[in-house]
């Protein structure tokens, strides 16, 4: 099979992490690549990087450019996808990497991003209880946030198995990628080198109600979910540390048991050794999650903690992943677990 | 005044810090440096920031060197301090900047250290209520952990308005000398560059009985704190995400009063104006404390966060801080509320 | 004495730091504080580290803002000193920190800033020979540009002992607030980290006539200089190294003495014992430069080595050095040659 | 083909780029690994981001051990692989990724390394002239030192083009990675982060005289080599900068077309579009080399500047590559020219 793959938002970093993967997917052939402010220059300028792709010419972020291919990646600003969707047939497959299509809840949507709902497409996160089948054969799929997919994949675990009470607490570390390649002062080099900082506290992230959606659904009931995103001096990675007061009567083994039982049979996710945790360098540039679970018994908590790369599992990769089982490709087809260290 | 000085431990990071602090130090004059393993050694070659200190040599760490001083500042591996406390007279104010003396629960040190108690001396944290009068005219400091100033100093004032329910979860992102000049394979810089990573999760913190010792009498209740500590990419500072369930009925403009009540006229610990997070880059090499605080009301809880550098108001600051107290100097004396940033 | 100081271009970094100085300067008053965008707010939003200052509020850049005080600090874009500087007093002590005013060649000038030359103020580099003369009751000062800080104090005992060839070849690593804080997609943290890269290579870096104006008249002779800048990943810092062709006939003992005698009396300049190597974290935060040099035999060249701050003592420390020595204050006073390290 | 590789040194910086290497490369089986002092543990406990391998357990580094293997990739202290090797038959490819097999002078290896000259093995650094001829076929392979590497690529088109003067001056930048897990304090986080410094300064590294071995052959001249290698705070990366005057005559465009020539038909070594530089982060995880020069007139010289990863293409990647080269196999199977970044 040869899958011809167009991507609109190529210059930036998401859509730059994408033709990495794909540039190494041994069933895809790169179409067309669109970025509207930048059409026009090559993109080895703008991903110096991606050596293979150094004399290609950016397109305008039309439907013309965009046609004529099996799969479309969208990496666009938010609000942009419905209307360029909307003129891809639906026998293209459009994958959405932005948050256009992930709420179930419009509600919610117009809350957190002040706009009107564009609608709900299949969850790219197949590790998640009945997200695999309702991808097989989609030719729709909205790509989960970066936070969501660190947090739900610690997460749902102890949920699945009726260990935790709903309401989770959760601080996460991101590297600056994860902020795009927008030039604000707080993203400059001098600023984020030697510190942390807190952004989006006190329930404003519009990666919350992804959360919530997420682990209410495992859960069978409503979670509620206090979380608090931080900026850490690092290009890639999240490190999610997520707590949970554990329902009563829970054990240290119940915890491992359940942790183990939920990402036996996972090839992405990993629930390392006990003893060993996670770090963001371990999964660098891999599809990887892993993930680390400890029981508080001063405390009565759940502390689950994992690790990803927020620009491959967390953005690219998990697109990849999605586009391999709605195509029926191999699930790991052109992914790796092998991060790049030190 | 002239303070005469001497400081046990000082080739490592915690003593070398303090040195840079006491070199501005208006009343003190620098005497017996002291460094067992590397006692012989020019500082220079250990401490190359410190110039003035270039040529000084370390002695042997031995009551006989350390006495003749008005103050001795011990930065030594835990258990040694008891021991050279005893042989310096109860008229030395003696400024322990390990962890010896800081718990007042024998069995709590016990647990977390696996040695005997050696006792418990005034606490060097001033801002808590009652520690100020406990350290005027001391003769004997315990220096508070650098986690520990970090997560009380966040979260003291809302149990001391009581709108907090007594379990705090918290997570912690400290740079790399906190963990000392320790010739460990984990702190390499290869393995921390680009990499976040917890350690001592579930509630093995040695610094995890400190907290609850200063929430609880704070509260007046038992609180249980769950401490996640994480290593961040940077060499200073420490990041503290505490989140606490707010009490039924607290408003965000409770919140907000509490925090401007209870740290209003505190020199070295600021309220951001509303709207501003704290980043460690901008404590960095300072005493200063910066915090801000919300309200989540969908979660209910309150999230106060604070910055601050580890080894200054972490460790050598509030060592100095302490000493200008315990003798009766102007609290601020030779001490900056100003970061050294970008 | 107290000196009444104003700031024009407050809220970058060379302002930021420059207002670090001054808060800890003894004889100095922070009057006004101006900035042109930024006018109206305040600068806790802008220098957060600067807390004594949060309150303060930016007025725009004009004479009469500035006037009535002492010592007025020019932190602006290139070409508009000049027209800020008239209109204050020849009583007024103006220091240029940009570079209007630092070539004696208005040719160089013209090619390197494509801009009619606007003068010749007395150069801020007072270590160099006959410099601090020329200081001394100025009432204009040129503050020197970073690198040629680094650059020159390198490589004039060379040429002041005759011992050089006068072709020096320069390649020196730079932090990213040597940039400043222009929003320019290579500034960002996630292209930086991790990173290093040149720039303007080849003789095309507006700093390099000033090297060449430098190290020529120490020697006596037109010295031509090749220099590489680097962008490092870290905030500040300059590490310059220098290498020229050592005259024939000499030996290493005459390239340590030459430097020995040359730095033997300042204050800043440390060259430091043999076998020990500069570091930029050693002279973080601090007006002090260490520098170190080597005579590599089998090529016949003499190494040296200097590392500094680039915002302290490669701009505004050495502005305030400057201002020192200008009023007939101590040279060292409200400066310090201990760094911030680890 | 299958190919069975062993590694012998798996749990270094070196042994585990190489295993990261050898899992993606379709012809290779990974067979016995290897450690000393770290014999008897999993290698999931020292190389956490090879999660394929985590369950491997290191054996000790013995000749019965590694036999049995088409190929042995040795990762060792320098000085002992020669034991090692002779132990092994002449049909078992050899690859030594240490230096004791580089230098043809016998002389020149016992000044440098204090040792008895093991001897020298065809040098696998196949972009150098005739240096693919020699290793097609042969059973044993010196993988060349990162620095050399990078240094010899950036020069050799200026020497073979017969435009450069026999007198080069580098300054080279590198990552931590460079110097391995060993645990020296100046490798600490805390020491790196934030900070540049020099080393070996003045002839003493011992990768000069591997330069100067490669670059004289070349000019068919004896090159002088007058290198500084400076420490980067970043974990991976070499950038050089290396300044040749050029030879009378010279003009821009001789140097740009000597560049050319030199470098049109190799795949990893890229001549960079005129305009644009290199950055280490382009290479990162790759094995490509990127490469800009540039003609500086007014100092009449040539500054080559040339990007690598240290791990990859300086050390790890350049080991695969001459293995596929001495199998037979297409020159670049496994090996990526695409950088993970940013």
């Amino acid at each position: 099979m040869t899958v011809r793959a167009a991507v609109a938002g190529a210059s930036g970093y998401a859509g730059g992490e994408l033709l990495r993967l794909l540039l190494a997917h041994p069933e895809v052939e790169i179409g067309a690549l669109t970025g509207n402010s930048n059409a026009g220059r090559p993109l080895g300028t703008m991903q110096p990087h991606l050596l293979p792709l150094a004399d290609r010419v950016l397109m305008p972020t039309t439907a013309e450019v965009l046609s004529g291919h099996d799969v479309v990646f969208l990496a666009l600003p938010h609000g942009e996808s419905a209307a360029v969707a909307e003129q891809l047939g639906d026998d293209v497959l459009v994958i959405d990497m932005g948050a256009d299509f992930r709420l179930k809840d419009a509600a919610d949507w117009e809350r957190f991003y002040g706009s009107e709902h564009a609608g709900t497409w299949p969850y790219g996160l197949p590790e998640l209880p009945g997200a695999r089948a309702a991808l097989e054969g989609s030719r729709r799929v909205a790509v989960p946030g970066c936070y969501p997919t660190a947090v739900s994949l610690a997460l749902f675990p102890a949920y699945q198995a009726g260990i935790a009470e709903p309401e989770a607490v959760i601080t996460a570390a991101t590297g600056t990628s994860g902020a795009g390649k927008a030039l604000k002062p707080h993203l400059l080099g001098s600023e984020v080198m030697g510190s942390m900082s807190p952004y989006g506290v006190g329930g404003g992230h519009r990666h919350t109600p992804e959360m919530i959606q997420n682990l209410s659904a495992v859960a069978g009931e409503r979670v509620t979910v206090s979380f608090t995103p931080t900026l850490a001096p690092m290009a890639r990675g999240i490190l999610a540390t997520c707590s949970v007061k554990a329902k009563p009567g829970t054990t240290a083994n119940d915890v491992r048991a359940a942790y183990e039982k939920a990402l036996a049979d996972e090839e992405f996710v990993h629930l390392l050794p006990e003893g060993q945790w996670p770090a963001t360098a371990s999964v660098y540039g891999s599809n990887a999650v892993q993930i680390q679970v400890a029981y508080d018994e001063n405390a009565g908590r759940v502390i689950a903690i994992s690790a990803i790369d927020n620009l491959t599992k967390g953005t690219a990769g998990g697109a990849v992943q999605s586009m391999n089982i709605a195509l029926g490709l191999p699930e790991s087809t052109g992914l790796s677990t092998i991060g790049v260290a030190p």
